[in-house]
């Protein structure tokens, strides 16, 4: 119950130990077919290039901005938490320019912010932000913002590491033109690879850059020729093939489950679990209304031992939760419930794993009430989407 | 039996499908810091730097010259098949300047051409070449090769995708600055993963570059504070866990068999595989002496329709060969002996297979002799390690 990797489906790691066939196969080539017709359902998306990158979410982030960047091309960065300035890192990494719009840390992106900046820097090319912010739990309106770059001519970057699964997004509706994911988050399944699509204009834009992308692994025209058309299939690099298989499996299970069910399930129990954080005295880091439901960042009360408290839980109940990054570091800890792991038998072992090394702890708790705080939950109807 | 992926042993499928545990988890970090020991027997190496990247084979390509050029430098690059050319485009994309020394393709690279182009060349700070070249099979003596480049105080970058495994391969005593390697070829693993080794050399060139490098995802400078030191893991990105316990398995598989029975055994079904082919009549692309054991490369008999061929193989055998990749299209076919897939029945079920497919296609080849001829290599006893 950390960040991620969250627990996967046994299905899923059935079917990633299947025995490893060609990555030219015909077979193989229909699996990668129905894998892009499944991400396009994950992302809410008719665009063709939607495609898993065979390597982990940094390296889809890397491949958006590689791939869409050139040398001096000016880019707004919103951020509100450790993964905005990685964005930044890339961003000039790839030689471009990076002009930063700062919100609070545990705060929602401020569209406010983004249009001040959007008007004096009438340069810019690409708005880019985190849609789930995994290192303070917060969730932004992807909607506004990317509505709001698009008024200004902008193309958009939107990191849905997170929220992909977990959390509602639209990528055709609210006009994304390229969204990087991973899928050791609420996709359930295994680390390692990162789905991504991207718009025709994005697409355009990558196939007639003056220059060639820097990058020869995550160059999209090349991976296109590997991905793209149905008959052709250009060698590009060898696929891994067995988390491909993982891939599936987890894509199987979300379509069966549908995405409308992923998204009020997790909001659901998210509900649970703060029912009965909040009722032992816990406090949110991000305040309602713009928490995140898979990612629960709560404020480390004083005197508590941070790795004290998360070792006991790692080495008493195989529990694991997150420690804060960077400037959250020690303050707070992030509590994930995210696809195969966003369950009941979960959230209430949580609670009562923290309330019994609390008492151990002689921490500053109400002891005795979480279970029943999240039992109310439970005993009540599930929200239905149109409440989320 | 194709160029790789190839047969990934049991064990190591049944290890990649064991509970996901995070990335930061004490056990996983155990079985990070063996996976690192086990790789530097595989290279024969103490370099600290000896890690697998989270990405295929080709990323672990991009990572050597991303990491070790800066804008301007002059990189030598051998070329003798298609990977070579993979190394220009990487070159030329890192800003380098590619000086190319072409061999002909199926032969190995030539000492003496290197020579010429270092004397005539002072400027060049790099020289790179593929080992065992998937493309064509044949190996080239990456010992000369090195000691030749390190004489003219130019740093090498060796591909060893193929070769890792498979064939003699010492880093340390070779000198080689930065190798990578994949472990869907002989180390019978599955792909998705890059093992890279970076000799002091290569690591203190890489820690003083002048600018950032260009890659944040495969900048050695951040993996190393993730994979280096044993007390301080700085996260960088989230590591494919389940392809690791699937690395961290056929490690130790391949050090119970011992590096020198391993390569001695691709040897000795190297040895039954070609009796059996040329007993047949096929001509192998690569003279003898510059074969590797692994891959199997023969020119398609005049009259015999290549896809069709391969098409038969895999509908009525289940057997993958691999086709010829760029200017050997159509013209040749290259049968995998790697890892798990490189054993006596393997040989014989190709053997028998090509037979009947050649029988039914009237293709020019003589009948009834392939079988028995790698049976008497069989019948003989195994060559040992001093005779490869």
């Amino acid at each position: 119950m950390g960040p991620g990797p969250s627990d996967v489906e046994p299905r899923v790691l059935a079917a990633m130990s299947r025995p490893t066939i060609g990555h030219l196969d015909p077979l193989f080539i229909s699996l990668m077919d129905e894998i892009k017709t499944m991400l396009q359902y994950a992302f809410q998306t008719k665009n063709t290039l939607t495609i898993p990158l065979s390597a982990p979410g940094s390296a889809g982030m890397e491949c958006c901005f590689a791939n869409l960047i050139e040398t001096g091309d000016h880019i707004i960065i919103c951020q509100n938490g450790v993964f905005g300035g990685r964005m930044k890192e890339n961003v000039e990494r790839c030689g471009g320019v990076a002009i930063m719009v700062q919100s609070t840390w545990g705060r929602a992106i401020d569209a406010n912010q983004l249009e001040e900046s959007l008007k004096v820097n009438p340069q810019a090319k690409i708005v880019a932000f985190v849609h789930a912010e995994t290192s303070t739990g917060v969730l932004s309106d992807a909607k506004t913002l990317v509505a709001l770059a698009k008024s200004y001519d902008c193309l958009t970057i939107v990191d849905a590491v997170t929220s992909l699964g977990g959390s509602k997004l639209y990528v055709d509706a609210w006009g994304i033109d390229a969204v990087y994911a991973g899928t050791q988050k609420c996709l359930s399944c295994t680390p390692g690879l990162s789905p991504v699509s991207f718009s025709e204009a994005a697409q355009q834009k990558i196939k007639h850059r003056k220059t060639k992308v820097q990058s020869w692994f995550l160059d999209l025209n090349l991976i296109m020729a590997y991905w793209g058309s149905e008959n052709k299939r250009a060698y590009h690099h060898t696929a891994p093939v067995n988390s491909l298989y993982a891939l599936h499996e987890a894509l199987l299970i979300l379509q069966k489950e549908s995405l409308e069910k992923a998204w009020a399930r997790h909001a659901h129990h998210h509900h649970a679990l703060r029912s009965g954080l909040e009722a032992m005295g816990l406090n949110f880091v991000v305040p309602e209304g713009e928490r995140l439901a898979q990612l629960n960042a709560v404020c480390i009360p004083k005197g508590v031992d941070d790795n004290a408290l998360r070792q006991a839980l790692l080495q008493d109940y195989s529990l694991e939760i997150g420690a804060g990054l960077e400037s959250m570091a020690a303050k707070v800890w992030r509590i994930g419930l995210m696809g195969y792991a966003c369950r009941q038998e979960n959230v209430l072992k949580c609670l009562a794993a923290l309330e019994d090394v609390f008492s151990r702890m002689n921490a500053p708790i109400d002891r005795g009430v979480a279970l029943s705080a999240a039992h109310k939950v439970y005993s009540q109807p599930r929200m239905s989407n149109h409440d989320l």
